[in-house]
């Protein structure tokens, strides 16, 4: 059903890109939480640090996902919600995610990551108390989004290294930026 | 000519391990990188941790390497210098070393990559001078072969961000920790 020039699948964009291993990944992530944490002491302002990362990271990212993914302008928030789930997260994390929880408005959605390479052989020490560890993902998810005129909080409500049954990041639309191009092409 | 229950080759070996996103990868490396310069301020500082950064990464993926490679005991430290620059990078990074530049007694040798993917989009500005951006390969190196008992010295010779032709990293054998077996294997 897909149109012959549509998106990739996620799983063929996922296998065009350049990969490196997730354990070393995963390890390199810690490390850094970690660093910051001796650097930073105070728990929240390690949370704001690794959202400011993960924006800057999603700025760019966003490129490379546009680039190759063929994936055109979307029609509103949850096409793009869409996109973002079996696109976006197959192509960096090589998992899905699944868009639930919508709100009647149609601006405010969860993913839900039943798999969530970041965690791997993670598990937080009782000091480590109120650390948002994944905060980075929610941090690209904004920062991505921002670079395609979307303006958003995203936050986490569940989190498994809390003890919650799986992670839920949550994505609200808080206004979409008119786009500064000269043209015009709402119609 | 290899045995048939020897070591995978390092594609059979890259390919059966979890993989994400390089671009993702060097993202989040430099973002952890450029958190370091703001928080620590002298570059030999940001050099050190990054190299025990490594050293703590190395510790814990040479088990997934043990684990997955089929790789069993090196007979001397050429040996483990091949199997590194052949399986161990290209696991973990997908690219592979060369190994060069031996010394007369066969404790010193290089591994030269000609594609990084821990460097790609990254251009250090005149104000870091001195960073080894790359101290965490070298520290992955050392950690990992601390662990099967080699007590290395690892730093870069060449460096392409500074404007070297290749990125060449010196592995010195300083001593080979006795095995702490109750065993006798060497005969």
């Amino acid at each position: 059903m897909a149109p012959v020039t549509g998106p990739k699948s996620g799983d063929a964009l996922f296998a065009s890109v350049d990969r490196v291993n997730a354990e070393l990944f995963t390890l390199t992530y810690g490390a850094m939480v970690r660093q910051l944490m001796t650097d930073l002491e105070e728990v929240e302002e390690v949370n704001k640090q690794l959202d400011q990362m993960g924006y800057n990271i999603g700025t760019r990212l966003v490129d490379e996902f546009l680039a190759k993914s063929n994936v055109s302008r979307c029609v509103d928030f949850k096409e793009t919600a869409d996109v973002i789930a079996k696109l976006g997260f197959k192509m960096f994390l090589g998992v899905t995610a699944t868009v639930t929880n919508w709100d009647a408005e149609g601006t405010s959605c969860s993913f839900v990551l039943e798999d969530n390479p970041l965690v791997d052989f993670v598990e937080l020490p009782d000091t480590c108390q109120g650390l948002q560890y994944c905060n980075v993902l929610s941090g690209v998810i904004r920062g991505a989004l921002e670079m395609v005129s979307m303006k958003t909080e995203v936050t986490w409500v569940r989190d498994m290294l809390r003890g919650d049954d799986a992670y839920e990041m949550r994505v609200k639309l808080i206004k979409q930026v008119p786009e500064e191009y000269p043209y015009k092409d709402d119609d």
